[in-house]
């Protein structure tokens, strides 16, 4: 027998109806396939959380003022935002890392400072990125998970803050998937409709002035934004260095797609935290063929989606390692 | 402003859009209208396993053979089966109820012995149960409940075991939504096609006997089973109690229905955990106007919804007690 078969046999031979855990059998496997064992861990899990400011949010994109985003990193050093507090009570570790804030932090020691910049530029007029800066995006972020990594963990999970970052996820969406941009477009943080008429006018400009761009790492370049950019870098050093990787809410599966374009193997070592109640969501979901554990109309981001999802994924590994078989209960099996 | 409206306003001010926690916001008002407090708190988690035999059973309405409601039973007390393993991953104490097994269980001290009967009569020439036996699992249970509601648990959910316990519950949905029975049958623990078949003409035959019938304790006398009327009398004792109730899948759902119409206020203080892969359940929970935690394709019982579901329940109130609201973060608002 193959692993893969010995893993569905293990699961099958469990003291339940087959297939009765649905979903979570669907995990089971995946992450036992992940780590190539019968006996499949999770070891420190660990959520990191990536802020940025973009250009873009200076065109009225949002339903909050720029400021918003230094001001919930402080809020995440505190301790006071719902990522901390699910975080907290999923024995989930939290790291937040300024991508670009447009903001002088002082030191804390749950902050990671990695600043490609203090914002970025307004899509607009240009790239929202440059080259160099993409290049530290990425390296950067690889080393703080290759640190994370090195500490022992296993699975990690990406969130982000950044006011504006909707419709970064929404200029790449539209653009990975040849869409027009205003099937790609939600409400971000609860614009109402005289302000999603003018984030739509403005994205359909943005596409206008730069033309289809079909490179994964240009749209990056293009669009942004730098937490975007160090969920792609993060995202495909946890994938090589072969850990569970999970994918929080649109802004997260933007990145996820982006690289997945370059590297779609990072499929096997994914796992989708939530689908939310960004419209566009739910179809970037199904262009990717993918499913998500929780379906519970959120929409804050922050990575809020994996703590919350966490607890199911420790239960399908732990129904795996710690129920009885019908053999060792002695339970008739059909 | 009333309680109500102070609840929400202390929820729109956290620091988050508003709206963006979802399911988790109208979690957190209902618990906390039920506690009747800004603060509320879930004390003593606790999971009952009613285990019961049916009548039915011996007309091959399941996959599984009747003994494993009793094997399962020892697999629950030895600690082995998924909703052990859940229970005990989140905090959630368990306790099983000999409902009426057919089998002589020895002391245990996780076991409670409310045994009607050694199994129910066959639906298909009588009545499953007598109507002393419905007053002794109405009263039994209602007991239990106070037992541990005294102990000092405000948040209980509702499991069952019982191999034909599915076919009961189509029974009852279809006498209470008059609905044809055919419409309310799924596959149970895994029924191929040609059983499902059978069932359904054993379902019908049983319909056809009894006649249509309205009143909810004569539908419950009638189709049983002993664990459903014991989960009954425990969520009425529970409502009665202002605990919350976490309400399970399918057959749970059944007993919630009937408890439902004659005392709908227990929808204020009903949890409900999942929408399962028995394909009734989910216009079941359409029908009391009820929208699930989760949807992740279960079809197992046991409760292991309500252990699955409970750290959701408990973030919606952590969110609530813990997060910081803009101004004490000094976020600046929209």
């Amino acid at each position: 027998m193959t692993l893969e078969e010995q893993i569905r046999q293990k699961i099958d031979l469990k003291t339940k109806p087959v297939g009765a855990l649905g979903y979570l059998e669907t995990l089971a496997l995946k992450i036992a396939l992940v780590q190539q064992t019968l006996t499949p861990r999770l070891e420190s899990p660990t959520q990191i959380v990536f802020a940025a400011d973009h250009g873009l949010a200076k065109n009225g994109v949002s339903a909050y003022p720029p400021e918003v985003t230094h001001q919930m990193v402080m809020n995440f050093l505190a301790g006071g935002a719902a990522i901390n507090v699910f975080c907290k009570q999923n024995g989930v570790a939290i790291h937040v890392v300024d991508a670009g804030v447009n903001f002088d932090f002082a030191d804390h020691p749950s902050l990671i400072k990695a600043k490609a910049g203090c914002g970025t530029q307004s899509a607009l007029y240009g790239k929202a990125i440059t080259a160099e800066q993409l290049r530290f995006c990425l390296s950067e972020s690889a080393r703080i998970v290759d640190h994370i990594f090195n500490k022992g963990c296993n699975i990690i999970g990406f969130g982000e803050m950044g006011i504006g970052n909707t419709s970064s996820a929404s200029l790449i969406m539209a653009s990975l998937l040849s869409k027009p941009v205003e099937e790609c477009i939600g409400r971000g943080t609860g614009v109402d409709d005289e302000q999603l008429q003018h984030k739509t006018h403005i994205l359909k400009q943005v596409i206008d002035f730069h033309g289809s761009i079909k490179d994964p790492w240009e749209i990056l370049q293009t669009f942004g934004g730098f937490e975007v950019a160090q969920m792609c870098g993060a995202m495909l050093q946890a994938h090589q260095n072969n850990m569970l990787i999970m994918v929080d809410g649109f802004i997260a599966t933007a990145a996820y797609a982006l690289v997945h374009a370059v590297e779609p193997a990072i499929a096997h070592r994914s796992i989708f935290c939530h689908v939310s109640n960004e419209s566009a969501h739910r179809h970037f979901l199904d262009s990717l063929n993918q499913k998500a554990i929780l379906d519970l109309n959120l929409r804050l981001g922050e990575g809020s989606g994996c703590a919350l999802a966490y607890p199911i994924i420790q239960a399908s590994v732990n129904f795996l390692n710690e129920m009885a078989s019908f053999e060792t209960a002695g339970v008739s099996n059909r």
